[in-house]
């Protein structure tokens, strides 16, 4: 899991962390950013803050959702508003690619008019998968196989040219999802609710679209093809 | 499976078909075309041909295909080059819709500017899929739930805007989908080595997308979100 | 305003058409179909329906969900699941169209592969706009100009394709809306949640586009360009 | 050539045309339509007209242009906004292709939201292209091969999709396009000026791909991959 | 307005600008080169040409062509064909966005194959619009807040992905577009006549897209939805 | 010929370049890195290779393939997986440019998910053209025209939006790119057989498309449109 400000894998992919943690898969979050100057409006109008106090605020919220969902969390404090590319940044993800050995990748869209750290966010899980993948890349890891890359939702979907192609039913685990949410209220709390209200609509679109009981669930598109062994 | 002509479900399709009724799922095959005048050019070559022969010949060699692997086949006998919309035919593909309750649907791209009666049938398909799922349609049998549509692979997929999302691996039957491909061999027996080397090719991206083992494969195009309860 | 089945307009477009009301503009609603097959399981679950019965209880609904929008509204009963394509229907909207002079014309998306009526009613109410602009098209009434068209928002936005460009404050009218959508409750009840959310949500994407004061909105996607004389 | 209406052929491809006609090879014009009712404003002005008298005068003019530019001409009179989809008008464009066998077609895009005649003329021009391809088709003659579909330019390309990758220099042969284009200046005289800036546009562009020396060029989308035997 | 070259402003947007300017609204445009090395053909062909002195032509013609619009300017020299990258000048464009809290952002479009500097501009103006929207962004100046991205035409817009969805009448401000235009002459002279009948042809499409009066026009694809509290 | 990986020249454009050579145009090879970790997994799978040795084995087959072909061929040895961007490199690829003012440049796609240094390249391409073409750029060689770029067939093509308008007869010249293709095969030897097969794909869909005779065939997508004075 790659995300770009230290939010984001909380609201648009808490749902799919959990529910993966919850059937024993290992999961990890990388946060490239603390999101300290683009999503704390929060914490900035609090009298007192330096850009320190808002990255500590901002890292325990996040250590405090990933908990709750059950993910391993990292930081890399590549800047913000904006990401700063940085080889050395680049380098690390392959490396914790190649420890981790991933079965899939969650990470941004392509495309983000309204946020770029987005799109450089899905550039550089890209880019890293790939490098990761390669037999004369030195690590003391072995490469990577061909893990899937699953674009969670951004805030305004159409604009961002997002076709989710697999609605994940997250119901079983609204519970510890609305849990990790609230952990980042200081920030962000105004999301709580508009977040809740995605998960029932696209609840409803799973049951639409041939689900059976879900309640809430979370939307994903994928970048490559599924492969399978039967298509039912 | 809605096939627009009598050997389109062989070529495209004969890999899933034959691995969904191994595996014991009813398989239902809809020819709309006996293919008789744009698809048997090897017919229309042999002396004292009709087009009662032909689509004799040809309804004779699909029914042949379809024993070989496992599926039930109609023919709807709607014209051919041009198909031509029917609403008798469509009503008859609602009730075969509503009787047999499919769990997935096969058919065509959207958009193929070769050939005119795919889309034709791709309109059709989720047409009909519309009305076999209202409340209100009379009719001996219930609604229908909301089945996935796949479209398979068109002859040249890149000018039909095929972007395959699924590729399922065909290796255990690839023997059954050659036999009925060379079935078909009378019209377009042209078509059975492209179709393997198709399959050959379709194989290995599966193995670079992440698969283990295939030697054959084939492509299908999701036209909506698959519904999930885990990413793996 | 052309509307597939008698209810679209309301949960689709209700806000635009009270605000349009109350502005002194008079609002024509065109419903193709009383939805009497696909929209109306709530009605088939009672006993002792009939098609007519149905058909008269959704008008009864729409004409009071439009008497509380302040809209004037005309059934075209044109079939439903599916929509059939009818010359005289088509001639009756050209003539509705040259009567009325609209200033902008609402109607359905291009594309919705879960419900092909949609598609249907989009195009022939670009056809008929085209024909009520011909010169030498016959009728009492003079050409229309060149009205805009605006698309509202289909069920499942991102699968047809929709990309909305203009999002509309309907809050001085959201009571309005919810009264008429409450007036359809006899046959899609669960829809008034899911639509009242979704224009909060649509609120929320209105603020963060720079509009002010917004709880509720509606999204539309522009089939023409915008002429202008400044650009703010 | 498949021409919507009685004038398109000659603002949209009449260099095209003048050009083939010029180098030997026979042009066939076929317009589905006069164009009497929604192309014909000018003549709708006069007093006295009726829609015989305007389609008399649409087939004069476009006979004039057709001599001017090199072409046979045949019209077929399906009706005018809209155009009316007809079996027996495609059976006849298919036996036009069979005779003609047409090294290429000249047709109107696939999408034109201002005008669905020029989007039913397109579709009507690949089947009968798929059509007259057949094998089994009855005809007294041969089957055609597979001659590209060049798309000419509409009135707002851009919001028509239109992404031209063909850039036709017309200079030798535009003194007979602006000829032809003033004989069909009864009906429609305010577009030749408009026309005439468009090939002084398209010749720019032709300069900056990498032409030499043209003052007017025309703008063409194909439909199909070109063949080729060398890439310079 | 964020402008590659020292020329773009003038050419793409002097329309807009001196409406803007015209209705009391202060213009600021940035340009992030001088164009000095890929849009100065006139200059290069003189003798004695460095790019000291080609710079210093391009600013005092850009200056004047300001001066007539009514508009300030400021130039970043950041190079030319490339343009490059550099921290600093983003941080300069964020103060500059945070000092003049503009209420709409004109640039470049997102793709365009033949000029690179032109997507460069584009992303480095959507990137410092987000910055500049950042709470814990240092400055003297407040975040602004979310305004409306306008891309004008580049060159050859069907190649660019342009699909213009807003056209601007800008006939009362004509006449100082083209003097802005010729004070521009010295390098790019032949470009006058190009966008004189390109202000035409935007014109007649303004009157075809339901506009009135005007002559000339200028065309404007937005990034973001609009916000409106009326759909006329 | 801007190459990302030292063999991407011959699996994707050998065809191509041995066809230009063979009719007297010289061809200029440049490879921007040796490929050496990521596409040289046969080299990595013997022991005691380093990287310095895999970069000689690669440069050794990569000029043996090109002499076969008949191109000469420069290495950059930019790094590899991810290739590294560079201001030296890309001026020295103006340079180049300038030296051999190429007639066409063959280059990889846009986008491709697989491999970012793919789009890299295409981009550097791209890029450098723009700056190789402006009058301004010092250099001892003259500005290029306007070189048509073609993007040559990536591995997955329709994952990476490939749609190709180009298809090129190889049959004469096949024989070569085969000898070249075996000359690649220490590192990459299981593609041998899968750009044969595609070859003969292509092939057919050379014949499906109009062509005459065609066994081999390439494909390509044109970034700009093909400026011509005739439409056969």
């Amino acid at each position: 899991m790659v995300s770009a400000h230290s939010a984001d894998f909380v609201w648009r992919a808490g749902g799919a962390i959990a529910l993966s943690a919850k059937a024993g898969h290992p999961v990890h979050v990388v946060c490239l950013s603390y999101g300290e100057r683009g999503e704390s409006q929060g914490l900035w109008r609090k009298e007192g803050m330096t850009i320190e106090k808002v990255k500590q605020a901002r890292e325990d919220e996040a250590r405090q959702a990933a908990d709750i969902l059950g993910a391993e969390i990292t930081f890399y404090d590549m800047g913000d508003y904006p990401l700063t590319p940085d080889r050395a940044a680049a380098d690390r993800l392959v490396e914790d690619m190649r420890r981790v050995q991933p079965g899939v990748i969650l990470t941004h869209v392509e495309r983000d008019p309204y946020n770029l750290d987005h799109c450089f966010a899905h550039e550089l899980a890209l880019r890293c998968r790939m490098v990761a993948q390669a037999a004369g890349h030195p690590s003391a890891h072995p490469p990577i196989g061909a893990p899937q890359v699953l674009c969670f939702e951004p805030h305004q979907p159409e604009q961002c040219h997002f076709k989710p192609d697999l609605l994940l039913d997250i119901t079983e685990v609204f519970d510890l999802k609305r849990a990790a949410m609230a952990a980042m209220g200081g920030a962000q709390g105004h999301l709580v609710d508009y977040y809740t209200d995605l998960g029932t609509r696209r609840g409803v679109q799973y049951r639409r679209n041939g689900g059976v009981g879900a309640e809430h669930a979370e939307a994903y598109e994928s970048i490559f093809p599924t492969v399978a062994t039967a298509i039912v």
